[in-house]
């Protein structure tokens, strides 16, 4: 079933994160001045203020929020509350400890940091519903508010839970989902090994035993059961709001981490997605790994969320330095970064963009994580680069709502996604595969979208896109094979990698010739496999002459009758036998690659269908600038992003208007370092 | 005391490991007719399958195993039966915790790995001895049963104990051993740190305390104790199984890990010792250290198991590519890879070759260790080879029980062994030495055996050697010191290497000159000593205008009257110092090097002694390919393996038959990639 | 207020360490005799060895050390008798668990090394007390006894403490320094993050949490905390001690280590500093990093003690090879190397070299921290060196009580040091900027000293400096900025780098424009800020056409009125902004750079001022030669320092007598590899 969101924005809106209770109260009304001055309209404030409203158990107290939204009524400024349970007061983890998540050895996590509470703690859950209940039923009617954000990040930072409320909670989800103990101990392979279990007590979360002896398919369930945890937890306080809440204001939350299906929590519970944006991490200066492409990598995130929700927006967006005061070290973003990744953010399809933050916070972790403001509270070159950005920001409004283009889609499912957790086969060809496919679409200027793969997935939700690949869908079931099939024969062409169908849905090996299930689509038989070694020579195939790079790891495919051999393996002990096959299935193909994905192979096989370099007609452009699309009611918006700290020139091949100032180009143009265009064409 | 084996094959015998409760009752027949096909005329049953015969606690259920035993029967297939304690049942560990072993800060190892039990809690001895003695008095007289294995590889992956039990049997061993406190604090040096002990309560097992500040004489009691631990534990199911097994079935165990004392326990336990074999570790893609030579670097481990037991079995022979799913990624064996694997093993002394394992397991941690089928179940290339190398052993039946030919031998004793467990310096010069001498004896075609050095050995067991290296005892005693006088009285060569002599066997250093007792036998006085820098230039020694390495360590020797200096320090501060001595001792001699050993400077001490290349009046084979000669009743069988992707040619310089054709070559012979030949000379 | 001692030595004083428990006593009197014929006069015992007098709870036994001590008057041996605390009993630790410290997890260090005890618990304070009194009481009118060593080495190894007995004090601590829990939330910025405290019960030291996720004013804290845990630890055996001691003995304690304020320990509770000098550290083998210079390195932590205590000793000076015999593998020390580092100790102002120690230990975690003599209790080189070094030390008595010679201070405090320790951005500057002008201090033959500042500093103490770095003050208060400007009104040259001032004493940022309170000392305005990237060129700054590093990080400076620009950015986009300035103050001038240190800008800057190469007009030496001056009544003795292994060529300006001979020396001169020289000039 395909996202649909329940809130869009209306026009171009720009905000900034708020945090009231950091702050001297004599500064509040200067602050939101200062910011209207600058186009900021709408403040999230409120995710980290549990104890403001409930400084002890069970005494609720509003003189200050109260003091504040009416503030803002006054200056006109528009206020997302965020629901204050990511951090639990000191008073609650020291009365209820056992509302503390634990790492992987039962250890608990204490207060001090965020986010060390677990969600299946039956008192957890009945504090927060009590503390979201008193917030809402008094700041939803308010005319300050317009929207709700329920905690903040879920499952950011620590995305495992080990304490006794999980354990208990997964005894729970176990049985409600096998039942009886013996499909229970067939789904999860627990001959193997002697695991045998025979009372519903012996359930635990995982608990820490043989290193690396661990059963894949318990894990994979358990996976499912964090993000069921996760979704209920988020339900709960969505159900209580939704009573509450004035029509017309949204109920979100932020953020999209791992082991949480958002996909599901959006449909079910959001009116609008929205993410929190840190490209600056590509720039850290301590040992972190650089990207591909550097903050341009995050285009892959941004590809993630449009999934999600197509008109997202971004609740927070980098506006300096960033890193806590541990780890993390960062340069200032240079001169054009900051409206160049907000740009991006647009060109991916956000409507909503709000900084992260106000002023940098002087206490704390995150005294290093820039906000628009220093400690020292004057203008600076941020605040003039930000009313800038909000000219153009504004000269952008035609755009709001319009639909990202893209040439063609990936499909993903999260089974496969949490299988990659415990799995470092799968693992090794998934993560090098997507990242290759991104890397492709990026620097060929072929972009693409994400379509989460499901059981109830129509037909419909595929249809749009003339080819699909969908890498190494190791696991996979009927229900998904048969919506592949469907759309290759109304006319698509998919295009699957390695390793495909050799699982089921429990993670377990089906006794079947790979590609399994997938076999009646792909028309061919994997009879050996094997990974490259590092000791040899890479392997490659030979495509009527090209050389065809397949890479980590190959399946040694033989045709089924009716099916063509486009590419053979070139050399290792398989040399001459098929590396890529394709079959014609109804009005569509299937295309079958032995091995992984590589930025190179991906090139070949989008020419070859004829999908590469979409916007090759409108404008010519370096590898080194992002083209983008959106279009609305037949208006095209041609966003083209530098990242390079060189000016960059294009050429327009049709005349265009560029939006920030009105003027019609055409030919050569020159892009800024940082700098960003955005024409109509 | 030589170990001696009261079981051993008397004809080449290829088996496989087959767990039936990981199948569908439905593919048994067919599975027992496909190996017989093959070749296979042994199956290994049974060892993690406790659930399978005592579901819940005190009920036992044969119905499963008695089905697959008499089908066996039907089929003419011979069964190793394995006891299942490596893997406790769910109830088991969730009713009795005090089972369960602990890590190094005490927090225990939970169900679903494998081998997450301590030898030493009372009621796991209990329970362990129950279900051996229901096993036991139920299958060893069917006619299936030809023999037992124990458990399954003791101490494998996890081979240090710290659960209370362990510090109880610590307690109690520690009091067995020494009597009084006075006589503990004694050996253990307690008056150092102020450590002294004044009641057996304050003895435990190593528990964690100021990071490295360790008591180096208690970690090897402890040491020691862990592998009388594992052999008390061992013998308590031999004694069960030998009351009611048939006369000519025997039982062994499998693998050779740390700290234990495998030569005592195969001697007092076991009728015949196998081994797992998994050289594909060494062609590992993800972060593993390639060893010296690759998958040729195993023939050190068997030789190891050679020491432990010269007709020894491969329980496990590595079958296809293989990892948990967890980790260890490697590719696939390449075409040959099996069967010169399995070849190599019948070179260093295996008369039984049994694969791991017969199917992939399609569930749990092992779905990537690949047996001989994929998860398809169809005939694959691997069946293929394994025809063919069935012929091939079967062409060996005259190899069967034939001796090892050794050209030097190799001195190694568990004290010093588990005393670098502790001691970095003492690990830094015999991992070393131990590794360089094994290259050295591979790349030169000079075989050896290990000779497992203990109290009671005797002269007999080191006379067959006209040399013997003894790198770095460290630990020696009036005992060990005579037999190695005996050895040299007797004609034989002793080669030491630095820094022995200089503790005794609790670890404690001796206030003697160093080599300490050695020094009768060296004839030798070391004045000084140092680490060599890695600032500095590599020190080296002139032995009559060669260089002599002198790596890592040097002991700066000064000869006593009547010692020969052969090569002294050629820089340094030492400079002039004698670097390497010969003291003739009656009709032997004593050679000490005041260094560690490298691959080059045991060839000059090969060939200075005489015993470098004893097959090259035979053959002329390149460095890169293994040459082993099996002998019996006079007839002498080469064998010829090929490690590389290449093939080799060889020449033969007397005529020989290849035993796999029966044809007659003389001078040229090509080998082909990974390719094995075997001669009668 | 600088540190003043009230002990020194009256004459050039070797000594060393030994432990009459680890020998049989029929060695002690031939010991003691060789001491004295090298030349020790005295020796440091007792330190490990509780036992030996409180054997079980409560029972005190003195024949043992009465023994030792009354054969210490016969053979005319002095005795630094140390308190046995650094290594509890083992009856002491079973029976009460709650004295162990334990690690961050929580988990208790147990017995069997050393230093695993909490100095807050009450039990142990009680019988640390009682052993004290039962030593100081019999021993310290003892005539062999001359000084007490309170514990060994305080804060070694362990440095942080998280037992209960250590959050129940730290809970006190905080009540005793907050007063309430409102002023406590103020000043750790609980507002943010919800971390607000309601009762003293939610107050513990840090505990796990979201990794990385900690309040850095509550760990800043901490750390200040931990010091005063130690010193009130001290203070209690101190005042024990003083009761019994005999005039003229003295009180010390030896170790400079992390997380102790060694300065107010020093002044308050010690008569006179000991240190334990290890350059050898420097050589390892292992996998230890060498630092810059190598073994010369050292010299900064000797500056860092003579800040301490100018007149400071030895208590253990490297004598051997030395490392645990769990890991730091060394070399031994090369001929020459043990009387060089013993020799730079004396240069840097020590008038007492204890070397560790007499024989090296038999048994136990240190049987390779090698003493003067081996194992084998044989006179060795180590030996004849010594008794070599004994000469030249006495022949240089004069030196006793000389002062060394600094051409600039450093200031330093211990807020930002422990601020550091949680604070990944300052520990980058400051760790970074430190090393830079110590090595700069190095290679240029220009000397400094460090002055610890604090809230009670006067002007007296910064006054003799020429200028004074304070490379990144970046908590500071009004106190230290008053002190600082006094010095520089009277003349001085203050030299400040990046993000000075932009905390308060909370480690919580002020909302001023930086350089914060320093700023109407700089006349300088930080307008922006940012880390250098790795991805861009270097950034340099332009000071009237020579090139000025501006290495890590950019403070973008503009200055105030009065304020002069030497030099600007050459490059980045602050390019031509200032990135040094100078303000004169009255008689004296401060300078701001923009960056951190690095030797090269160091070398600049000191240049500049004038105080480059002091001792230009006596010596000229080669860069790798330490060139060091002590001066007292008005004479001079220079130190000429060889780390090389090769001979150093030196040409003396005017002339000097060797002190070791008393040869008239003038021009050129050599000195051997890794030898000395000291000259009266």
């Amino acid at each position: 079933m395909k996202n649909k969101q329940s809130y869009q924005w209306n026009e171009m809106t720009m905000g900034t994160c708020y945090y009231p209770e950091h702050w001297d109260k004599a500064l509040w009304a200067r602050d939101l001045d200062r910011m209207k001055e600058i186009g900021i309209s709408t403040i999230r404030i409120g995710e980290f203020a549990w104890s403001k409203i409930e400084p002890e158990e069970g005494r609720f107290t509003f003189a200050f929020f109260d003091e504040f939204l009416d503030l803002c009524v006054e200056k006109g400024m528009k206020v997302i509350f965020g629901t204050p349970t990511a951090t639990p007061p000191a008073w609650l983890t020291e009365k209820y400890p056992e509302v503390l998540n634990c790492n992987h050895d039962g250890r608990p996590y204490y207060h001090g940091g965020r986010r060390h509470y677990n969600y299946n703690s039956l008192i957890y859950q009945h504090l927060s519903a009590r503390i979201v209940e008193q917030e809402a039923s008094r700041y939803a009617p308010h005319p300050a508010v317009v929207g709700w954000q329920i905690d903040n990040e879920l499952n950011c930072e620590i995305g495992e839970f080990y304490s006794k409320a999980d354990s208990d909670a997964f005894r729970l989800w176990a049985r409600d989902t096998y039942d009886t103990l013996d499909a229970l101990n067939e789904a999860w392979g627990t001959a193997f090994w002697n695991q045998t279990y025979t009372a519903w007590d012996q359930i635990y979360v995982p608990r820490p035993g043989n290193p690396g002896g661990v059963n894949p398919h318990m894990y994979l369930d358990y996976y499912r059961f964090i993000s069921d945890s996760a979704i209920r937890y988020c339900k709960m306080q969505a159900d209580i709001i939704r009573k509450y809440k004035k029509p017309g204001d949204f109920i979100t939350t932020n953020g999209k981490f791992r082991n949480l299906d958002n996909h599901r929590m959006a449909r079910e519970q959001l009116d609008v997605f929205t993410y929190d944006n840190y490209p600056n991490f590509a720039h850290g200066v301590d040992d972190t790994v650089r990207p591909n492409l550097l903050d341009r990598h995050w285009a892959k995130n941004l590809t993630e969320v449009r999934s999600v929700c197509p008109h997202f927006g971004f609740m927070e967006q980098q506006a300096g330095a960033g890193s806590w005061v541990s780890r993390m070290l960062a340069p200032s973003p240079r001169p054009g970064q900051m409206s160049l990744w907000a740009m991006m953010s647009v060109a991916h399809g956000s409507d909503f963009v709000s900084f992260f933050r106000w002023r940098t916070c002087v206490m704390g972790t995150e005294i290093y994580w820039h906000g628009i403001l220093d400690y020292d509270d004057r203008d600076n070159r941020r605040v003039a680069e930000l009313k800038d950005f909000y000219k153009k920001l504004k000269a952008l409004d035609p755009v709001c709502g319009a639909e990202y283009t893209a040439a063609f889609g990936l499909l993903k499912d999260y089974d496969n996604d949490w299988d990659t957790n415990v799995d470092s086969w799968h693992r090794r060809f998934l993560e090098h595969s997507e990242e290759e496919i991104f890397v492709a679409a990026e620097v060929n200027h072929t972009p693409y979208n994400i379509i989460n793969i499901r059981d109830d997935s129509s037909v419909e939700e595929l249809a749009p896109y003339p080819v699909l690949f969908y890498p190494h869908p190791t696991l996979i079931n009927e229900a998904r094979v048969a919506v592949l099939r469907a759309y290759v024969e109304q006319g698509g062409t998919l295009i699957l990698g390695c390793r495909s169908g050799y699982k089921d849905m429990t993670g377990r090996c089906v006794m079947m010739p790979q590609p399994g299930l997938l076999q009646a689509l792909t028309g061919s038989n994997v009879t050996d496999f094997t990974f490259t070694s590092p000791e040899e020579e890479p392997v490659w195939a030979d495509w009527d002459g090209q050389k065809l790079e397949t890479p980590i790891f190959n399946d040694i495919l033989t045709p089924l009758e009716g099916t063509r051999v486009l590419a053979s393996y070139a050399n290792n002990y398989y040399a001459g036998a098929a590396a890529l096959t394709e079959r014609r299935v109804d009005k569509g193909r299937v295309l079958h690659l032995g091995s992984t994905f590589s930025r190179e192979n991906v090139r070949q096989l989008l020419a070859y269908i004829g999908v590469l370099e979409p916007f090759a007609g409108l404008v010519d452009a370096p590898e080194t600038v992002d083209v983008i699309q959106r279009e609305k009611d037949g208006r095209r918006f041609l966003f083209l992003l530098n990242y390079l700290p060189q000016a960059a020139e294009i050429t327009l091949k049709q005349p265009g208007i560029l939006l920030y100032t009105g003027e019609r180009v055409e030919g050569s143009y020159s892009i800024p370092a940082y700098g960003t265009a955005v024409f109509e064409v």
